[in-house]
C-alpha cells in the first residue's frame, strides 16, 4: 500500500494556526493528522478536555482509507466502506490525460452544431438554471481484475463509486439553445489534456442525463471533472465526459477514437460499438480478502447494481453457487445506485465458496463467468465483464479469491 | 472568515511524495493544496499534462468551504452546498468538553442495568452485528440566531447537518444483552470530558434508534463521535450521545443535568422536559445574504426537514407572507431527512421579502415567530425554535436577513 512515511506533525503548523485552534494538516500519505489530539491517547478520555472546534472535520489517525492509484486509474476501497455513499476523496478515478487545473472563472461551455441559438455559458450561467440532483454509481466499463487469490473487492472491482450527483439537466440545457429538428446525437469534449471526445445519444441525454456541478453536497472534485461534468446515469463511465468544454449537436455519432479504437468489445468475432449500458453486478465486500473469519454467524455484505434500473434482488450461495437464498436489501433500493445487502450465515469450519449475485428490474440476473464466455467468446477483452465472484472460505478461515481466467 | 495565511507549498513535501505522484496535503485554515497542480492556471487546459492520480481526492484551491466555529460549536455552511448530503469535514459540532482522542482497540460500549446479560462489547463485536444505513438529518436543539440583517442561512440555522449512517440498531443491540420486563428508559454516557449524559425511552431506541458507526460511507469521524455513538432519527442534536461507552437500561429516566437545568424550555411560564422531536422546518439557501441578484428569473432553492417524518410539501412566498405558493421537492423524499426544494421566481426589482415554510407528514405547519411567541410566550428560551426565515430584497437586489427579535 505504498510508502507510509509521514511528515512531522510540528513542521507543519504555524504560530497563528494554533493561536486559532487549528492544526488539520494532511500527510503525504493521505493520513489526516490533527497536532492538537495529543500524541498519546489517553486511557480514559474523560479525564482530558478534548480538541477544539475546527472549520474543517478530521478522520482519525487509525483509520486507513486509501485508494490504489496505478497510471491511469485510481480505486476505490470497496471493502472498506460501509452503507453506499462513497467519500468524495475516495471516488475512483480514471484519466486519459492528467487533473487538468481549471480556474471556474475562465470556464466556457460551448453548446453548437444543430441548435438554433448556439450559445457559451460561464459556471455562472450554468449555476443559474433549474437544479437537479440524484444518488447514483459511476463506473467503468474496464472495472474487472482476477488472475490471482490474493486480491481485494478494491483490486477487482474498485472502479465504482457512489454519489449524490447535482447540477441541471441535459434536457434543460438544450432546451436553452434549442435542438433543432433531426439531431440525434452530440459530441462531449472534455478540456483534459486527452481532450477525451464521446458521441451520446439525444434520447439519453433527455431521459436522465446531467450536466454535474456537485457531487456529495459540494462542487465536484477536479479529479472528478470540476467545475463541470457530463453524468448519465447507469453508462459506462467514459460517457460521462468530465471537464466538459463543448457539446456538438449532430444527426449522427462523431465515431470518436475512444468509441471506435478503445471502448468497445469483441463479441464472438465481431465488434460490438456503443455499449453504453452497464450490466448488472453484485460483489461481497466482507467477508473478503485479506479478511479471516472464525465459525459461527457472519453478516455477508456487498453491494449490488445495473445500470438498467433498479436492483429486484441479490441471492447469496454458501455452497459455490449450488444453492442460492435471497439477501436483506438495505432501503430505500434507488435507480441506477449501488445497494447494500447483508446476509446471515453461520459457517461450519468447512472449506466452501461464497458468492453473490442480482437481479436487476429488466429481469436480467448476473452471469458465472463461463456464461459471459458461452455468449461473446473467449477473446471478448476487458469491457464490460460482470461475471459472479467467488470468494474461497479456506478451513483456517481464510478468504481467497476464485481467479476466473479463461485466456 | 478567519485567518487565511497559508502555508508554503513546498516546504510541506517530502521527495519521496513527489516520487509516488503524492502531494496532498492540507494548509492550516483547511484549504486543500496539490503541490503537483501548476501554482499558473493555463488558460487553455488541454495543452499540458494535468496532475497524476493520488491515493485521495482533492478539492479545488477554488472552493472555499468552512464551518463556523464558536467555543462549543462549528457550523455547516448550508449556503454553499448543493443537493442534500453533507461532505463529513462540514458536518456540525456541538460537545460539551471537546473532541476526544479515542483508539479503537482500546474502545468499549458497556450495557448493563435491566438486562438480563450485562455485557462489554469491543469495536469489533458491534461490527459483527447484523448492520443497518440511512440517511437522515442530524439537528442541535439550539440550531437559531437571529437579531440582524447580515446573517447567512449557515449563521442563523448552520448546526443541522445530513449524512448516510451506518451502524447497528439499538433493537439488534438490546436483543444481544435482553431487556427485562418493565425496563422503559436507557442511559447514554459519552466518554468526553463532560461525561455527557442523557436519558432515552427505550421505544424510541426500538424504533429507529442506530448506535452509529459509519457517516457516509466511512468511519464516523473524531467531532461525530469517533469510533461510535447514539443516532436517534430527528430527535434533538443532544441526546444522539457521542463516544458513546455505556448504556444503562432502567424503568425510569435519569434526570441528568443536560435534561434538567439544559435542553428544556420554558413553555408559558412552564418548563418543558424531554422535548426530543426536531419540528418541521425549513430555509432558504439561495438566494440570500451575501448574495446579491439582478431582475429576471431566480430559482429560489433550499431544504425541509421534520423530525417526525417526511416532508410534505414546502410553500414559498414571495410577497412577504401573503401569498404562498408550492415549490419541487427533489425526490425521493426521504423520512426524517432534508429535503431539497426549488421554487423559479421573476423578480421585478421591486423591493420584497421572500421565505419558505414546510408542512410534514402530521400536518405541522411551519409556524411564524409570532405564532411560537403566541404558543410559548415571549419567555420562550433558546431551543426548539424554528420559524419561517423571510429573507429581505432591497430594490438594488441585496439579500438581508428579517430579524426576529421578541425579547
Amino acid at each position: 500500500m505504498g510508502n507510509r512515511k509521514t511528515i512531522s506533525r510540528r513542521s507543519l503548523l504555524t504560530g497563528s494556526a494554533i493561536a486559532a485552534g487549528l492544526a488539520l494538516v494532511r500527510t503525504a500519505t493521505g493520513q489526516w493528522v490533527n497536532a492538537l489530539v495529543p500524541e498519546k491517547i489517553p486511557l480514559d478520555p474523560t479525564k482530558q478536555l478534548g480538541a477544539p472546534q475546527g472549520k474543517m472535520g478530521t478522520r482519525s489517525t487509525f483509520e486507513k482509507l486509501e485508494k490504489i492509484p496505478s497510471d491511469t486509474s485510481s480505486r476505490t476501497p470497496l471493502h472498506l466502506l460501509q452503507g453506499t455513499i462513497t467519500p468524495s476523496d475516495l471516488h475512483f478515478e480514471r484519466n486519459h490525460g492528467g487533473v487538468p487545473a481549471i480556474d471556474p472563472n475562465q470556464y466556457r461551455l460551448l453548446i453548437h452544431g444543430m441548435v438554433d441559438k448556439p450559445k457559451v455559458f460561464t459556471l455562472e450561467d450554468l449555476k443559474r438554471l433549474p437544479s437537479f440532483s440524484r444518488i447514483a454509481f459511476l463506473e467503468c466499463s474496464g472495472n474487472f481484475r482476477t488472475g490471482k487469490e490474493e486480491l481485494t473487492p478494491q483490486q477487482i472491482c474498485g472502479l465504482t463509486s457512489q454519489s449524490e450527483w447535482s447540477g441541471v439537466l441535459l434536457s434543460t440545457l438544450f432546451r436553452e439553445v434549442g435542438i433543432r429538428p433531426g439531431a440525434s446525437w452530440f459530441l462531449a469534449e472534455g478540456s483534459d489534456a486527452a481532450v477525451m471526445t464521446r458521441s451520446i445519444p439525444m434520447e439519453k441525454a433527455l431521459k436522465d442525463g446531467i450536466l454535474a456541478l456537485g457531487q456529495n453536497g459540494e462542487a465536484l472534485r477536479p479529479e472528478q471533472g470540476y467545475p463541470a461534468r457530463l453524468f448519465l446515469p447507469g453508462w459506462e463511465g467514459n460517457t460521462s465526459v468530465k471537464w466538459i468544454r463543448r457539446i456538438e449537436v449532430s444527426d449522427q455519432p462523431f465515431m470518436t477514437r475512444e468509441e471506435t479504437s478503445r471502448y468497445t468489445e469483441k463479441v464472438n468475432g465481431k465488434i460490438r460499438q456503443f455499449s453504453f449500458d452497464m450490466d448488472a453486478r453484485s460483489i461481497i465486500t466482507f467477508p473478503t480478502y485479506p479478511v479471516s473469519i472464525e465459525k459461527g454467524w457472519i453478516e455477508i455484505r456487498g453491494i449490488a447494481w445495473s445500470g438498467r434500473g433498479k436492483v429486484i434482488r441479490v441471492d447469496i450461495s454458501t455452497d459455490a453457487g449450488k444453492k442460492w437464498q435471497p439477501a436483506m436489501l438495505q432501503e430505500p433500493v434507488l435507480d441506477k445506485a449501488h445497494a447494500y445487502f447483508r446476509y446471515f450465515w453461520k459457517w461450519d469450519g468447512n472449506s466452501t465458496e461464497i458468492a453473490s449475485r442480482v437481479l436487476d428490474e429488466t429481469g436480467y440476473l448476473q452471469p458465472t463467468i463461463g456464461q459471459l464466455i458461452n455468449a461473446r467468446g473467449k477473446d471478448m477483452g476487458g469491457y464490460h465483464l460482470n461475471p459472479i465472484t467467488f470468494w474461497q472460505v479456506k478451513k483456517d478461515g481464510r478468504i481467497l479469491l476464485r481467479p476466473q481466467n479463461w485466456k
